[in-house]
């Protein structure tokens, strides 16, 4: 059957940025070691004044419909993952298509738009609808565009101010993609869980112990069960490990995690025997709590190792490089994990059609899932045309007090004007507000 | 290819209920016709003090999983599609979880969540979501609970404040379904548009004659693109209309709209034609306004034919019966316009299988979807199952004063106590909130 995955990525990142460690450190009296060692990040996005999800996710994907010289009726399928919506009704897909339809001839009217929520694993579920949608044979021809958009924005004073970011991701999921081929397998790890909430509210209540740990079960629940539906998860099957990255320091205890679990009864287990024994096995204890000490630490002693080191610096660490630099764009993450991979890859003329990639997905409240994709032919040049660095570049560096007015700006609850830090250029802005209170948009040249 | 589709259906009214002509039409010093005439709404229903989206939902879903002897699973997927989410970021499925969690043995821990936004068509989204997921491939044999769960709460003094509702929809979607199969040929028909707006508020913004409006835009354009996607939409092919019921006055108008778009040029207009002319053609006329004024006028002779009035009769009449005593129930409408028609099927006898429904959904801002479903062997012993009219005449019936009382405990910027009206018994309830702010919920025998 054809093959169905990511046919083009566009991302747009929010243009202001706050540095953590020369701004941020200085001003709440912290190491900056804190934010670069500790969480491992530097910077995180913001969006300027005339900034919010609807024109990020619409700059983004304008821009992947104009280099791929696609028109509205190429596109059967819009939908919008996001927990940073505005609208308790109407779906931000369809401000998105609006925005459009003002620089396009033709319309998106046959095109169906929806909208996914489940914090940050929307994403990947509108990815996965969308290659289901191709492979039910619904899409007539035509391809879906999916667009993971979020200002994960905090309480100021909160532990996760940190991490705030804002960015979007805008993917065209196609038969005969020139990215990546999904895999038909899908591992699903997923309870109900009080980790991370906003109940009536735009600020997430968070418990961020908690939150690490259901990140870490979810994710063992969603490997099994990728293994059970048939998908490999040996550490040497997969080039790179795109997972969820609310902040690198997180990745990093998956990844030592990941590579224990599936290094488990597998020849790399048996190589490390002689130095550091074998993992710990639950029968071989009398109790949890004994058996979860050994597993500790197994753990310490594993991250020590040579195998395990080049194994994180190969596979892990190369997708953390667009993350450190603008935060947590929730929905987006992920996938600006793997653009992250693949960019280096293409930059190191890595060798890449047809070797895959092992991608980790998560929301919290709680879900992770797991799928494999597999590289295609035209990877490079697709990765070429990122222009996500230069955005990185050339972003506005705020000052402390200008964070605040922008925090304030974005805030739902209040109502503040702000001057523009940036010039808007060829590229969707926000203009005001309607009468009956709907978000209004423009295209500026 | 394996038949897809509806496997069985539950429904859940909120158990409370107010009487539009004897109690409402009073109050607001309104002929009671206004309400039983004009909107075609004879009460609506309200959820008890102990009720919400989650409990409704699980109660539904719970009771589908009993009969049909499911365990978690049979389950591989479970999304609610609502536009009454109390959280921007956890979504409702993980609520309805962990409810049904409390009584099976095993759990959901490895079935995918989801949560759909997009006014009231996101029932119908999910549903197909859940059809692509299984003709994809990726079910392992496994069912979809897809849940459309709603408060449609408006502001008190709202001209929308008659046509309020409460109730959920569960729907088991499997391979070889008992109900109906779906078609893969789908129509859309979707613009952005500012008809109805939750601006990060719970009760709607309405500008009612523009809605009404675009959903007869909305619907055409699907219809139109229905048959371009190779959809049949002769009046004769289909026993039973099934459409988005706002309330059942929307649909007499949309009933009316699509006979006249389905019978152009067919034997039906030939047949017409001597007794009230050929529909206007827009080629015929100098301008857009005259052919408007001609095509009103050809409407409003078409509504007197007999052909007409006993089509209207037999395909759409029967799809509101329960619409009329329950209200608008945005995402779970639809589907109780289907379960309304086949319940009226079976009551009368009428041979079904293999015949056609023509399904059309709506959503404010805006989008409408057209398919077409072919009922299914076992079609009458599902239907005979539905409990939904019993429940409706177990109703407690509102006082005016105890209306208000109801609105204001399902109000969110409330926090008002209330004692129950009815007792629940082997069902889900909302007890309390616990420490951050999640909604907690228990089973009671």
């Amino acid at each position: 059957m054809t093959a169905v995955g990511i046919d083009a990525i566009e991302i747009w990142t929010g243009k202001l940025k706050l540095d953590l460690p020369e701004t941020f450190a200085p001003v709440k009296d912290e190491d900056p070691e804190k934010y670069t060692k500790g969480l491992g990040l530097y910077a995180s996005s913001f969006p300027d004044s005339y900034e919010d999800i609807v024109t990020m996710g619409a700059n983004a994907a304008h821009r992947l419909m104009e280099r791929k010289g696609l028109t509205p009726d190429d596109i059967g399928r819009i939908d919008v993952a996001t927990e940073s919506a505005f609208d308790n009704s109407k779906p931000v897909s369809t401000y998105i298509a609006g925005c459009l339809e003002q620089v396009y001839d033709g319309d998106f009217h046959h095109a169906n738009k929806g909208e996914r929520k489940f914090a940050c694993i929307a994403g990947t579920q509108s990815l996965d609808d969308a290659y289901n949608w191709i492979k039910a044979g619904r899409n007539r021809g035509r391809s879906a565009l999916v667009i993971a958009t979020d200002t994960a924005l905090y309480a100021r004073g909160d532990p996760g101010e940190a991490t705030q970011g804002a960015g979007a991701v805008a993917m065209l999921i196609s038969e005969d993609p020139s990215i990546v081929e999904l895999s038909t397998e899908q591992g699903y790890g997923s309870a109900d869980e009080t980790d991370f909430l906003k109940p009536n509210q735009q600020f997430p209540s968070v418990d961020g112990k908690r939150s690490m740990q259901v990140y870490l079960a979810r994710m063992r629940e969603a490997l099994e069960d990728f293994e059970r539906a048939g998908g490999e998860t040996h550490p040497g099957d997969y080039v790179f490990g795109p997972y969820h990255t609310p902040f690198p320091g997180m990745v990093r205890k998956a990844g030592l995690f990941a590579f224990r679990h599936t290094i488990r009864d597998t020849d790399i287990e048996e190589e490390l025997a002689a130095e550091i024994g074998r993992q710990p096995r639950e029968d071989d204890y009398d109790d949890r709590e004994a058996f979860e000490e050994a597993i500790r630490g197994y753990m310490d002693d594993l991250k020590a190792t040579d195998q395990y080191q080049e194994w994180y610096a190969n596979t892990i660490d190369p997708t953390l490089r667009i993350s450190r630099e603008v935060g947590n764009w929730y929905t987006g993450s992920v996938h600006i994990a793997r653009a992250s991979a693949l960019q280096y890859a293409a930059e190191n003329d890595m060798e890449m059609t047809g070797k895959k990639l092992l991608v980790g997905s998560y929301g919290s409240g709680a879900q992770a899932e797991i799928h494999a994709e597999t590289v295609q032919e035209g990877w490079e040049e697709e990765l070429d045309q990122l222009s996500i660095d230069e955005q990185i570049r050339n972003r506005h560096d705020l000052t402390y007090e200008e964070y605040e007015q922008v925090h304030d700006r974005h805030n739902h609850d209040k109502r503040v004007e702000l001057e523009d830090f940036t010039e808007p250029e060829n590229e969707f802005v926000f203009v005001g507000r309607g009468d009956m209170d709907e978000r209004t948009y423009e295209y500026v040249e």
